[in-house]
């Protein structure tokens, strides 16, 4: 060593590490002071997107700031609540005609559709009984004489596939604070189940019970109870290892007994009412569909602000990963849909899985599901990971984001609110990504859940929203 | 300055801390790195005490590893199971006869009880008609014609005051490992209780409600179902934010949805059942009284071990801190009650409140409650202090624990189990005391609940019983 390195490595050291955090680590390791900044390049180390995004920021900051404001403001605001199940979805959903299927995430076609969304295509059909065998619904979805549309063109949402057939039934649930309605259909459970792909006799039998059943009595039991604050359910399941997009455990737990009481009363036969029960106890996933369109119905009110950067629409339908912008109105910006790293269900590997699909991803984009990972630890036995990574995941999130939410808080980060109202220009500037916790469909129709797992969205979809606002607010 | 102290101050430091953690702090917030040894001093800093360790440490040493390792286990292997409620105590809990009442704690006389355990007293005086009015039930009392003992000599426990008269259903317990029972009054919610020293006639009519109408429902439901096993009910409320002693929600929930499906197959009005769901559904604490018996049985098989020094038994009469060690039988070791540190109700204050109360610290003996609040965060707002505190609470337990559960598992810890199995020689010679959370009832009859809060167990019941150890295995 020359005399130099000498002195360096002599004194004891007093380090600022930038970037990456493994060296800061090993430095702590050995008792050395490190001031760790989680730095990553400006707008993914595209000297050019890096030089527009400088300018942008300069540009029309004040309107930005006070729509980004505004918007914000407008999902903590919300009051979702659960107002009942119609029988129909074409008897509420705005636009839902007989010869339409909505689907998840942004428009896809039938020949551009994933295995999992062509599978659910394929039930859907079937259940509306437009056909009769899986042949014959497939020769009808390709012929044209089906219109697919995305449930977000339809103020619904749908996890995985998210297909929503006319005839299904649906969650209503309305933001009181503003007036408007999100519309979901009922969980199927996990494994074998429609929007996973799967269109079995099974499938569409347990479909159609849910249709003249379920639903039914849900809703008689709903009317007995009267409206319920789903903002309250959440807030509580937040606090019970929830995260509420792929662990619902508490939140289904808290809808049952919230509920049981109103059931009990309802004209039904007791073996029935016990099925019930039991198809609610074994479906911990029965909540997503609640939180889903509660989600939904608190992000409408953000969209098209003038001048907000705020992104209220992420979603996906296994072919692309779509977005849109507050202040760009409807249009989506798609970029292609990711592999999940995730873990596997007995009997399948990665070589089965369908890319990320589904409008689920409309929890993050409200401020729970990954980006509440810290209150729910135990997800990581559902989607990989160590709970350390669950923390982290959450704190990452509050870089960009814009406000942090007074009823969702999480008690392991001393009941700080949950980071909420994803900014696109964050986004741009610190090269995070949103980060998403999702279900994984086998690749192939037919078949259903094989895995669940974590997922970032391509950069593509941030990058040409990013170039679109630019352009518009220049 | 003198040039000594220069040097000291002018180089950077490299710190070890030793015992109050607040000087490792304020050095870590300037930068110095600091080793802090969580030190306290031994045997509570008494000299004598100190020396008697240091002897008792080398005597019989390969005896009590080998005993504490079996009576350790004993507890880790437990499967705790609800086979049912019994209509009435006297008929299955053993030695309870007619004239008897059984209560919370090491034994005490009237004139010894405090006054939520007299008012207990006197509601169940009342509930089993022995008397008409609160005065003549109190005169009945101090007659001595009622025979006082503690649930723990009949395999029992009851929280807080533990009141359990001989008509009282109560829930039955077995650890199907060992094939041992325990037993348990069922929770009547919180507020104006039994077992927090209320008698009015709002008291007494719930509980002939509760042993009329709730407690036989649930015994037919549980025999349609078949046995619950609370291992597993607990490990998953655990994964819910629940501690199993003051945060029961998750475990309420959970319970409440398990026996849903065949409650409403019970022959009952359909009126009543809504109420009994109603009931459950409002009361979080519903499951305490199935966590205290399945810790009891657990803890059973542990007691009585030749030369263990284990604590299987940690109970309160309001009056009097008991504990029993596994090496020494049934005798009880005590100290006065201590004062719980807690949050209020509305209207109530510290001034309001009675020690230290109830045989719900099972829950700790048996490796939850308290020494897993690291899993409940959330549960500070009742209890009070801060979510790192319950961290650092269960991390302090592995201190004077002999193992770590296998099944009751702490997410944020990494899902490490829960520290179980009190070693009395840890205690001493680390001074550190069990950590319990526990309800706060009002210092006088008829009140009921105040608060809830932390306790600290008395010193003086563990120094008693490691002379006792001493001297017995000398």
């Amino acid at each position: 060593m020359n005399s130099s390195e000498n002195k360096l490595f002599g004194d004891n050291l007093n380090v600022i590490n930038i970037g990456l955090p493994s060296f800061a680590d090993t430095l702590r390791d050995q008792n050395t002071p490190v001031a760790h900044v989680d730095w990553r390049p400006a707008a993914f180390g595209d000297a050019e997107l890096a030089a527009l995004l400088e300018t942008a920021k300069k540009h029309n900051s004040e309107l930005r700031e006070k729509a980004n404001k505004e918007a914000a403001k407008k999902i903590l605001d919300a009051q979702p609540v659960i107002v009942g199940i119609a029988k129909r979805a074409k008897d509420v959903v705005p636009g839902l005609k007989d010869n339409m299927i909505l689907h998840a995430g942004p428009p896809v076609s039938w020949e551009n559709m994933c295995g999992a969304m062509r599978g659910g295509m394929i039930g859907g059909i079937l259940f509306e009984e437009l056909a009769a065998t899986p042949e014959e619904a497939e020769k009808l979805a390709a012929s044209g004489k089906i219109v697919f549309e995305p449930c977000h063109h339809h103020d619904a949402v749908g996890p995985m596939a998210g297909i929503l057939t006319p005839s299904m039934p649906v969650w209503i649930i309305e933001n009181q604070t503003y007036g408007c309605r999100a519309f979901c259909s009922l969980n199927e459970g996990l494994g074998k189940v429609l929007r996973y792909g799967a269109y079995s006799e099974e499938v569409l039998s347990r479909l159609r019970w849910m249709r003249d059943v379920l639903a039914p009595t849900l809703n008689q039991a709903l009317e007995l109870h009267g409206e319920i604050n789903l903002r309250s359910l959440i807030a509580q399941a937040l606090q019970m290892g929830d995260e509420g997009h792929n662990r619902n455990r508490a939140g289904t737990s808290l809808f049952i007994r919230e509920l049981a009481p109103f059931l009990v009363k309802c004209n039904i036969d007791t073996d029935e009412l016990s099925k019930i029960f039991t198809f609610l106890h074994n479906n911990d996933h029965f909540f997503l569909n609640l939180t889903m369109p509660a989600a939904k119905s608190s992000t409408m009110p953000a969209n098209n602000i003038e001048g907000s950067s705020l992104i209220p629409v992420m979603a996906r339908n296994g072919t692309e990963f779509g977005i849109q912008v507050s202040g760009l109105g409807d249009e989506w910006f798609t970029g292609p849909a990711s592999v999940v790293e995730g873990l596997y269900l007995p009997g399948f590997s990665a070589d089965d899985a369908g890319l990320d699909i589904g409008d689920s991803v409309i929890t993050e984009t409200s401020g729970i599901g990954g980006f509440a990972m810290a209150a729910a630890p135990a997800i990581v036995q559902f989607v990989g990971g160590t709970p350390d990574d669950a923390l982290e995941t959450t704190r990452r999130m509050y870089e960009i984001t814009l406000s942090e939410h007074p009823a969702y808080q999480v008690p392991a980060l001393g009941f700080r609110g949950t980071p909420v109202g994803i900014d696109l220009f964050k986004i741009i500037e610190t090269g995070i990504l949103p980060a998403i916790n999702t279900g994984i469909a086998h690749k192939n129709p037919g078949i259903g859940m094989v895995g669940a797992g974590l997922v970032k969205p391509p950069r593509e979809c941030f990058v040409k929203a990013f170039k679109a606002f630019v352009k518009n607010y220049k």
